[in-house]
């Protein structure tokens, strides 16, 4: 069991913790691999001069050690007449890999952006040779809208494609 | 006949008085219909708080009068080990639709990429309904990657698709 909560500044240090391995990987997101921690929370944690009044942060913590094994951020993928439709990214701790945190985590956002009003999520780049989130994503009933070629520069298995993934959300009954 | 050049602060009230109609008619962004010219000129020019520092925006102008009848951003779509595929956006003035400045323009753009180094140019969110644009982007060599569904609602059209579209760009010889 795992419980969620929204993310607050307190919050960081364990984020940090998540996020910069993944950021020094390179492997799963677009992210300079040199990004310092002011700039790994200005894109993580909402708040930021600039940043996008859409987004929400969440936590998935052990509720007995209070450990924070996950994050997600939640935001409109697009303003405007696009803003119906959400997108979410997603960080798990290395030592909670496998336990099904990403999938629970997925099923908390999926939750939130329904009750958020929104009718769609979409990813816009989901690194082919990941071939972990790419099944997670499928059988949560994201398809493959399209996969841009090349698009990303995997450090150790060159250049890959990302895939753009779309799931309907069904509205509150 | 067109001249290109960077644009400056001084083209801001020209930029505005192109972009203005096309954010005020929500058909064609994904921009709030209500934005404020302040937002406006953060989102187009570079240089505001936050702004992606791999920006640059071109004006075209009429070389006998000096006005500026269109204006594009070219920029890395994604950071870290996405960052060689260009983005790119443009506006043109409505006094000058159908005079072949868009695709002069796009034309200028594409070249300014493959100099800046970018292996590729890709289109995140082309409004299926838009046809024109889709039409020259598809003769400038772009493909269809995919369409996310329902995407954009259209305020004239309801509900329609956003393109992902993609080329590849051929180093500098």
């Amino acid at each position: 069991m795992l419980s969620f909560r929204t993310a607050g500044p307190d919050d960081w240090t364990a984020i940090w913790s998540i996020m910069e391995p993944v950021v020094r990987g390179g492997e799963t997101y677009c992210w300079d691999t040199g990004m310092d921690e002011p700039s790994a929370r200005a894109e993580w944690l909402p708040g930021a001069t600039g940043a996008d009044p859409t987004l929400v942060v969440f936590v998935a913590a052990d509720p007995s050690t209070g450990a924070i094994l996950g994050t997600a951020q939640l935001h409109a993928n697009r303003g405007g007449n696009g803003a119906h439709v959400a997108n979410a990214s997603f960080l798990v701790a290395d030592e909670a890999a496998g336990r099904g945190v990403g999938r629970a985590l997925a099923g908390h956002v999926l939750g939130e952006a329904v009750r958020s009003g929104y009718t769609a999520m979409q990813f816009n780049a989901v690194v082919e040779t990941n071939t972990r989130a790419v099944a997670l994503w499928s059988s949560l009933g994201f398809a493959i809208v399209g996969t841009v070629p090349g698009a990303f520069r995997h450090p150790a298995l060159g250049a890959t494609g990302l895939h753009i993934m779309h799931r309907f959300l069904d509205p509150v009954s």
